[in-house]
């Protein structure tokens, strides 16, 4: 079944599966610090057999303060607040350092409704994320489609993800 | 689609947005760590809005060194290696102290293939899992069915947090 983007569930996770082979064939590893997706990123990776080879370990921070304690200084979040590319960067490399990872994914958005502790700050659908690769940041922003429900959400941003950091390693091959 | 077991995700999917829902009405606080479901309990606690005011942060512990850096003692692992119930209970208070949660869950086994850095230890579809809940802890034991997919032994193993769960709640109200 497709959702409102016209994404398709059994491609994204067949897009994950493509990623994580190519991920341990590559021998470069990889964490998350997830907000919005809050772990579906990081379970989409795993779905393939062999994948603690590439992932050691990643992070659900669901709020200000786990974003904190793992790694994010406060004074971006003051300052960019939680949903900005700045934010999304600094998530991004502190997963990457907690794991000395190749590649570190840091995703903050909403994903359909207001977020009762940043009600000024948020708007459904609007996403943030970013992906350091081996130390360069890049960051992206989408704004979503209404979906019909939350795991919609996650696997439109998932597949998002995916591509960029599939475009990224195409990149790195061609350099 | 019914899996090996007799489930039917989206059942399990509406077993969590149940489980979720009463989280919020009893205003109790969750978070996970997570191994061999990466990530996949925590998605499907935050699947329901709302779910921002019980689930602060959580973790994801693909390895032992990531378990041991989010608090499990390396003595634990030593003694009774990765797979074993008091690892999935040491995982379970690691993660409620970090996040001062009132539910703390910890899982850990294998999803269907013998992992490479534990080979003695690992057997295909045994999984421990330990929920804390106010200080108190109960671990499980389950052996799953072979399964069509890793995301399949993820969901199987998803139910049995999810129901051990709802009947630890069921007699907290009885108590």
């Amino acid at each position: 079944m497709k959702n409102a983007n016209g994404y398709n569930e059994s491609d994204i996770r067949k897009d994950y599966h493509n990623l994580t082979k190519l991920l341990i064939e590559k021998n470069m590893t990889i964490t998350t610090m997830e907000s919005a997706t809050s772990g579906q990123i990081a379970s989409l990776i795993t779905d393939t057999e062999g994948s603690s080879a590439i992932l050691k370990g990643a992070f659900i921070t669901y709020c200000n303060e786990a974003k904190i304690m793992q790694g994010v200084p406060a004074e971006i979040l003051d300052k960019y607040t939680v949903y900005s590319k700045e934010t999304a960067e600094a998530m991004a490399k502190a997963c990457a350092k907690t794991y000395n990872a190749n590649i570190g994914i840091g995703v903050t958005g909403t994903m359909g409704n207001i977020d009762p502790a940043n009600p000024d700050a948020s708007v459904p659908g609007r996403v943030y994320f970013a992906i350091v690769t081996d130390g360069k940041v890049e960051s992206y922003y989408v704004e979503l489609e209404p979906q019909p429900t939350r795991l919609a959400y996650k696997l439109a941003v998932a597949k998002k993800v995916c591509d960029a950091l599939m475009r990224q390693l195409e990149n790195l091959d061609r350099a």
